[in-house]
């Protein structure tokens, strides 16, 4: 069951803030969730929202600043000396608590790291901070439950039990040799029905799925997804075990690469959200309208070199937003398919094949789409029949040139290490524009001989 | 590690069937994972994958089946007898094994029950076929280990290991009371770290997030999401214990959830992916491209409607696409945050607000690109100043118009129970196009005076 922020609910908060009743308030929110008390500071103002962060406590808090948006976390931490960030960590987990201090401005990370109460966490956290944050590395944690494998399955329940006390949820145990290095796995049900004498050599997994510290997270992603993997060990370039990543972790990495591609589909670049700033928003989406208003100089330069045809031809340019419009459409549908499946990895075989494919399909669009043009043109909106010939042997054209260029330009970019979602929305929409609007005009002047 | 499929693997696969090797085949995908058996048999021929899965012994195939697109695992299922169908599906956990039920034609759906070896398996799943797929009932397996709030701990591991034997992965044991109704959950680490003695009572936690066997699918990994939870309870209307549901499922949601919104974003209905049939592919985007044709003949129409001004400002035709594509863009991306935002929960307050926002927004962004135009139009393109005030002008009014609709129609349609990804995409383009191209001439004659 999930608890709703009503507008109500937050408004007796804020009656409370400003009143000063913090035992009140302490009594409202005790049996909330952090995640839910994380949106409802979110929905705040910075005083009312260090209100509640200041008056919780540190087991709750810690989990608080976690679920925070990273802008609300950055003012909230301003507020606190590097001792008390350092106990609310002290609270976290590895993974999350590098996460953390990652945001922190240099000066006041080694501050942070210096408070940390605990000297192995420190150490862990210290360790974790090397690496990049896109990768398996960036992402792992150190919290793991590891047994050797000359080990009985009794010291293994015993040692098990001393580790578990840091583990939050056990996912599997890991089964490394003298060297520290992974071997195989066991599975806490296996270890619950096998005999405690048993040599834990005898009983472990040798198959075991890892990742290294350099794979990219969303290769991590896609690895556990497919072999359905709740959670992957991680080792170093020696194959020793230095940490393992967790299902929730991934679908972070699984929502936020599904958020970006439809957003850059949409003409947007970084990560915004509908609550950011005006400014933020701004600078995510201005650049992607500049481009498309270059994209437009060039096509207004291009029917300007027309204009001759329009003494004899007006209609031709009553049609350019419709066949602009049709090459941007079609031209995104087959650039996202294409860019879906690289994302998903089912794009395999040469390019040329994948073209002809295309080439089938926009044949078969384009002449149903030439045909109801050919109709409307003629039926709806009453030109001549030469007209509607012109516009839609035009229209096949612009609809097969702007599906290859759909599916060419992603393949391309992905080839070349680019993140081929850069290929859908504006991009693909301008260039198809223009390039729409070329042939059309080149077209209709062969056809109607001018 | 993964495994990735080569040209070479697939020829030396396909030569091991035409010449009829089983041996040799057996032995070549002896270590690779269902996973890639499944992506090898989905590269080859009916023959080709027929030939795999039936070489292959059941336990491995029974996890192919499921990671099998389901067109071809409907031509597998289609050539064996439901006996046949009956084995594989005994290897399968509940949810998994009446995933796969449903798919089949209603007569051989009973025969393949009746011939299911294992009858509290059978009962399981035929209990599961009863709810709504996209329901939690539908995401739910029966396949859980739970304990009687009377027991003391030893018991309860007791029972556990029996339980534990139809379950692959143990994430909470959950706490029942004698009518079988939820009252909390215990965690292995707990049972790891008590005494035998200890009433269950005691130790368990009271309070569980569940979920209802009718609660929407996005719905239960929204709330997995937001609680960090790897596993949920499902309870029946009277608070019984009646499934779970595991991360890995919700992952599934989330990522179609995610394609879906990036396929309708980009002008595709329906999930599709670049390796379907063609026939497919323009079932899922000729409807689209339909209706931006006929959004197409509008314009056509509005344009002919403003010829006369052709004889005196015929530069205004030249930036009808430019005007008409701003719009497209400018619509699109307001939209797209406008359903994120929707799908992650996070547009709460009134309309008016996100309205005002929007429309300080679009007044920044369109500013600076209406005096890019004005420079641009004078400069780059040489036309007279007072051109480029009145497309300036225009584009800075068709911005604003265009933002507020990409805003305002998402959440009318999300407020009429809608999926507000429908806005985005080729439907937002076009009404923008057209009302763009409106509000331009209109706009051009006050200006121009004609």
């Amino acid at each position: 069951m999930e608890f709703k922020i009503s507008r109500e609910f937050l408004s007796e908060i804020e009656q409370l803030i400003s009143e000063n009743k913090s035992q009140e308030l302490l009594l409202l929110l005790e049996d909330i969730h952090f995640a839910d008390i994380a949106e409802i500071m979110e929905e705040l103002d910075d005083y009312g929202a260090g209100y509640i962060f200041n008056t919780l406590d540190s087991e709750k808090t810690a989990e608080i600043l976690l679920e925070l948006d990273e802008e609300v976390r950055e003012k909230i931490l301003r507020n606190l000396s590097p001792k008390e960030i350092a106990e609310e960590l002290d609270e976290l987990s590895t993974d999350d608590a590098a996460d953390i201090i990652a945001e922190l401005p240099q000066h006041k990370k080694e501050q942070v790291i210096s408070e940390l109460e605990d000297v192995e966490h420190a150490k862990d956290i210290v360790d974790l901070l090397r690496y990049d944050e896109d990768s398996a590395g960036g992402l792992m944690g150190k919290e793991l439950v590891k047994v050797n494998e000359n080990w009985n399955v009794l010291t293994c329940v015993k040692e098990m039990r001393a580790q578990a006390e840091n583990v939050s949820r056990v996912h599997s145990i890991y089964v490394v040799d003298d060297e520290d290095r992974l071997k195989g796995r066991l599975s806490l049900k296996d270890l619950l029905t096998t005999s405690t004498k048993t040599h834990i050599s005898e009983v472990y997994i040798k198959k075991v799925d890892y990742v290294k510290v350099d794979t990219k997270d969303v290769e991590v992603a896609r690895i556990m997804q497919k072999y359905d993997l709740e959670a992957i060990p991680v080792v170093d370039e020696l194959g020793r075990l230095v940490g393992r990543i967790t299902i929730d972790d991934i679908i972070d990495v699984i929502k936020e690469e599904a958020d970006k591609d439809y957003q850059l589909a949409a003409g947007i670049s970084q990560d915004v959200e509908a609550d950011d700033s005006i400014l933020e928003l701004t600078k995510a989406r201005l650049p992607w309208l500049v481009l498309a208003l270059f994209g437009g100089f060039i096509s207004v330069h291009v029917l300007g070199i027309f204009e001759p045809v329009m003494k004899f031809h007006p209609e031709l340019f009553f049609f350019t937003p419709l066949i602009a419009a049709m090459a941007g459409n079609v031209g995104v549908q087959s650039s996202a398919i294409i860019v879906q499946g690289l994302a998903n990895n089912t794009i395999i075989g040469p390019v040329v094949e994948r073209l002809l494919k295309e080439l089938s399909l926009s044949l078969l669009n384009g002449v149903i789409l030439s045909i109801i043009l050919l109709a409307g043109s003629y039926f709806l909106l009453g030109y001549e029949i030469h007209v509607g010939y012109t516009v839609s042997i035009a229209l096949l054209s612009v609809i097969i040139m702007a599906s290859l260029i759909g599916t060419f330009i992603p393949i391309i970019l992905n080839k070349y290490g680019v993140d081929p979602a850069l290929a859908t929305g504006p991009f693909i929409t301008t260039s198809n524009d223009i390039l729409g609007i070329l042939t059309y005009f080149t077209i209709a002047k062969i056809i109607l001989g001018i």
